[in-house]
C-alpha cells in the first residue's frame, strides 16, 4: 500500500470510531433527557455494547500497524501540517488506548459505579468516612492508570494531559498562583466595599414559558445556531454534539430566572465552539475542541464576558423587559447588572460568581497535586479542604456533603480534570485583551447587540483550528504570547471596582 | 462444541444485532421527534455505518456454520419448541441478510434519508416532479433487493413476505377482493341513509393541553404503560421501541381533537403489543411481534373495536367531558357516538374511518402489484392514483401532496407494506368474534371500562406468543379456522346499520 492508501485507510478506521462515539453521545443526550424511567437496563445493554465495540475499534492492532509503517516511510514529510496532526492524534489515542490492560479498564469501570452510589449515599449521610475507602481506592486506580500510560512522567502531569493535553501540574502551580495572590484581596475589598447589590429581584416569579422565550432569543442573539441544536432540560445542563446537532441543556426554577439564563448562555458558548469547528476536519481526530480548558474559555466567554457585562444589557435590556412584561419593570440597568454580577464567597463551585469560582478549582488542584505527590492524605482531606475554604474564601465548612463531597468527580475517577474550568477563565480574559485590540469597536459592538463580527473572529481564531494545535501552542497563536493570567485579574478589577464603586 | 455452546453462541450474536438494532430504531425515533432540522447528514453517516454494522452481524459467516452444524446435529430434537422456532427465525433473517450485498444495504438506507427529505419538501409544496426520481430511485432499490432475495418468486411477493410472512399477493388479491365486494355496497347504502351524523362539533376548539391530557389518559385506561413509553408529536404518528421503552407519537390540531385522540388509541394498541411480548423472549428472535398485520389488528382493536365502540363511551364519556370543560357539555353520548364513526369517503388514508380505510389500502395494494409488474410507471401514478380514488371512493384529488404524496412509506422505500394496514382490519374482527365467544361479559367489561381482562386475553393469546408462530398459523391458533374476511363485513354491517338506521 501506498502512503495515501494507508493514511486513508487509518483515517476510515479513525472516521467509524468518531460516528459510534456520536452515536454513544446521542443515545447519552435522550437517557437524561427523554428516555421513560424505566427504559434504563435496556439502556445499559445498548451502552455497554457500545462501549466494547467502540474499546475494539481504538485498539484494533491493525492501527499501530499503520501507525508504523506511516511514521517509518521516506515519504512522510510530504504529508501536509494537518495530514501530520491528524497522525498525530490518532497516535496518542491509540496509546492512551492500548498501554492500559483491559483488566485495569474493566476495574475503573466497575469501581466508578460503586464509588459513584457510595459518594451518593456518603453525601445524603454528610459521612465522609463511607467515602473514603472509594475515594482512596479511586485514587489508587487513576494512579495506576497513569503509570501504564507513562510511566517516567509524573502521575498528575499523566491525568492532566488526557483533559488539557501537554499542560503540566508545575505550569499551572504558577498560573493558580498568580490568580490566587491577585482574586483574594480583590476579594475582599469587594465584600468590604459599602455598595453591595439589591438582588432581591432576582427571586421573583418568571414563569417558565416565559424563561423558555429568553433562552430561545437569547441563543439566537449570540448565533447559537437552533437549526444544528436545541435547548431541553435536565438537572444538570450540559452540552453534547458535534457541527450540525450541537444540543444543550438548562433548568428552569420560576424563582431563579438568572439560572436558566446564563445557563443557557453557558451551554450556548460550549455549543457555538462545536457548531464552527473547521467543516473540512469532520470525521477526523482533528474536528474536536482543542482541550476542555478551551472548551470552558468559549462557554465562560458568552456566559460572563459577554453575559454579564454592562455593554451587552444595555442592548439587551428592552428586549428583556419586552420578554418577561411586567416582572422587572422597575428594575434599572445598573441595579440589574450588579445583581447578576453579585460577588459572594460560598461553599459550593457550580452557583459559585465568576470572580470567586476560580478559588473554588484552585483548591480541588492543590489538594488533587498535594495527594498525587503524597504530601497529603486521604484521611486528611476534610480538614484541609475546609481549611482552605476559610483561608481563601473566608467560608465556614459545616459538613463534608457541601465541602469534600460535593462535586461527582473525583468519585467518578476524574483526576486532573477540575484544572480546566479555571483555565478557562484565564484563557477567556487573555482572548478578550486581544479581540480588544484587535477590534477597537467590540464594546460598541457588544453594545448594539451585534454578536456576528466578534462570533466570527472567535470562529477564526480559536474555533476553526478545532485541534489543530495543543491548547498552549493555540493560546500563543492567538495571543502572540504565553497564557498570563494577569488579563483576567485586570478585568476582574476593573469590572468589579466598577460595579462595587473602589 | 456441545449443541448447547453452540446455540447459545447462534443466540448471543442474534443478541448483539437485536441490540443494534434497537439502537437504530431509538436514532430514528429522534430523527423524526427532535433532531434539529440541519442534523440530517450526520444522522445518516449514522443511519448508514449502523445499517452495514448490523448487515455485518446479520450476515456473519459464523452464523451459518452454526445453523448447519446444529441442524445436522442428532440431539436437535431435543432442543425446545422455542430453541426450534429461534433457530427457523435466524436462519430465515440469515437466508434474508446474505442474499444481499452490503453496497446495497448502504445505498438503501442512505438513500432513505434522502428520499424522505425530499417528500417533506415535495409535499409541501405539491410539487411531484421533485419528489418523482427519488421515489423511482427508492422503487428501483427495492426492487434490485427483491431480485436478490429470491429471483425465482415474483418481486412483490418477496417484498409482501418481509412484513407479513409467507403472504402472498394472490391471497392478498382474493381477500381484498372479497373485502371490496362486501365494503362498496356496504358504503353505498350508508351515503344513502337519511340518518347522517351531526359532526359540526368535531371542529370545537379543542387547546394542545387539553388534548395532552386526554392522550395520557386514555393511555392509562387501556393500559399503555407510560413508565416503559411516551408520547410525542409528529406529522405522521408512529410506535417504536421494544419491551421497557416503547414510544408512540401523535399529532394535536386544535380543531380537530378527534384526530389526536383517535390515533394516540392506534398508537397505544400497537405499544401494549411490544410492552406485552413474552418477557422470557428478550434480546431473542422471538422476541417480536408476529407481523405487521398482527401489529395492525392491534392497534385497530384500541382504536376502533374499543375505541369507537358505544360501550366504551358508556363509560369513558364522564371522563372526557371533565377533562374537556365545557367545550362538550351539549353533546349526548349518541350524537358523539355517530360523529366518531361518520362514514366519509376521504382523500387521506390516516384519518379515514373504520370503514372506507381499507379502501384506501386496496389502492395502494393495486398501484403497488401494477407498479412491480411494470403495468404501470412512476410517471403515471398521480393519474391512476386519482382514477383509483374516483372510482373506489368517488373522491376528486386535487393536488399530489393530498394524493400519490400523503403517505411516507413509498419515499421509506415500504413497499409490500401496505396491504399490512387491511389484514389488521381482516385480524382484529375475527379475533373480536373469538373474543365475543369466550368471554360473553366483554361488552359489559367495556362499558365499565374494564380493560384488563381484555388486555390480558390479548396478551395470553396475541401478545405473548410473539413470534412463535407465522401469522396465518397464530391466527389460526387462535381462532380455529383460516382467517375469514367475512367477521370484518359482518361486524361493519351490523355496527353501522345500527348507527345509520337501516
Amino acid at each position: 500500500m501506498t502512503l495515501k492508501e494507508d493514511y486513508d485507510l487509518l483515517l476510515e478506521k479513525s472516521k467509524k470510531a468518531i460516528i459510534y462515539q456520536m452515536i454513544q453521545a446521542q443515545l447519552g443526550w435522550d437517557f437524561e433527557t427523554y428516555m421513560p424511567s424505566k427504559g434504563g437496563q435496556q439502556r445499559s445493554m445498548q451502552f455497554a455494547t457500545l462501549a466494547k465495540d467502540v474499546h475494539k475499534l481504538l485498539t484494533d492492532p491493525e492501527i499501530g500497524e499503520l501507525l508504523d509503517r506511516i511514521k517509518s516511510d521516506p515519504e512522510y514529510t510530504s504529508l501536509s501540517e494537518t495530514q501530520q496532526r491528524n497522525l498525530y492524534l490518532i497516535n496518542r489515542d491509540y496509546e492512551r488506548q492500548t498501554k492500559i490492560p483491559s483488566e485495569l479498564v474493566e476495574k475503573i469501570a466497575k469501581h466508578q459505579v460503586i464509588a459513584i452510589e457510595t459518594w451518593k449515599k456518603a453525601k445524603a449521610a454528610k459521612d465522609y468516612e463511607m467515602f473514603k475507602p472509594e475515594l482512596k481506592k479511586a485514587l489508587d486506580l487513576q494512579k495506576k492508570r497513569a503509570h501504564y500510560l507513562n510511566p517516567d512522567k509524573h502521575p498528575y502531569d499523566v491525568l492532566l494531559d488526557i483533559y488539557e493535553p501537554n499542560m503540566t501540574s508545575a505550569m499551572i502551580t504558577v498560573l493558580f498562583n498568580q490568580l490566587k495572590e491577585g482574586l483574594v484581596p480583590l476579594i475582599k475589598k469587594i465584600q468590604s466595599a459599602s455598595n453591595q447589590p439589591d438582588t432581591s429581584f432576582l427571586t421573583r416569579t418568571c414563569s417558565i414559558p416565559i424563561q423558555e422565550k429568553l433562552a430561545t432569543d437569547l441563543s439566537n442573539v449570540v448565533h447559537y445556531d437552533l437549526d444544528r441544536g436545541r435547548i431541553d432540560t435536565t438537572e444538570h445542563p450540559f452540552t453534547t454534539g458535534y457541527y450540525q446537532d450541537v444540543r444543550i441543556t438548562t433548568h428552569y426554577y420560576e424563582n431563579e430566572f438568572d439560572n436558566s439564563l446564563f445557563s443557557t448562555m453557558h451551554e450556548a458558548g460550549h455549543a457555538i465552539y462545536e457548531q464552527n469547528l473547521d467543516e473540512e476536519f469532520i470525521y477526523q481526530p482533528l474536528g474536536q475542541a482543542a482541550s476542555l480548558g478551551l472548551h470552558e474559555s468559549q462557554s465562560r466567554f458568552f456566559e460572563n464576558i459577554i453575559g454579564r457585562s454592562s455593554e451587552f444589557w444595555e442592548f439587551y435590556m428592552p428586549k428583556f423587559k419586552e420578554i418577561t412584561g411586567e416582572i422587572f419593570a422597575d428594575i434599572d440597568n445598573k441595579t440589574f447588572l450588579h445583581a447578576i454580577n453579585h460577588v459572594k464567597p460560598s461553599k459550593i463551585r457550580v452557583t459559585a460568581d465568576e470572580v470567586t469560582y476560580s478559588l473554588h478549582v484552585i483548591i480541588r488542584f492543590e489538594i488533587e497535586r498535594d495527594l498525587s505527590e503524597g504530601k497529603i492524605t486521604v484521611d486528611e482531606l476534610p480538614k484541609i479542604w475546609n481549611q482552605k475554604y476559610k483561608e481563601y474564601l473566608g467560608v465556614d465548612i459545616e459538613d463534608d456533603s457541601e465541602g469534600v463531597m460535593q462535586d461527582t468527580h473525583w468519585a467518578a475517577g476524574l483526576f486532573g480534570y477540575f484544572p480546566t474550568y479555571a483555565l478557562g477563565n484565564i484563557y477567556n480574559a487573555h482572548i478578550l485583551h486581544v479581540i480588544r485590540k484587535e477590534m477597537p469597536n467590540y464594546d460598541n459592538l457588544v453594545r448594539n447587540g451585534d454578536i456576528k463580527p466578534i462570533l466570527a473572529w472567535l470562529t477564526k481564531n480559536v474555533h476553526k483550528p478545532a485541534s489543530l494545535y495543543d491548547p498552549a501552542d493555540l493560546m500563543q497563536r492567538i495571543t502572540g504570547e504565553p497564557v498570563n493570567t494577569q488579563y483576567f485579574i485586570d478585568y476582574c478589577t476593573q469590572k468589579y471596582s466598577q460595579l462595587y464603586g473602589f
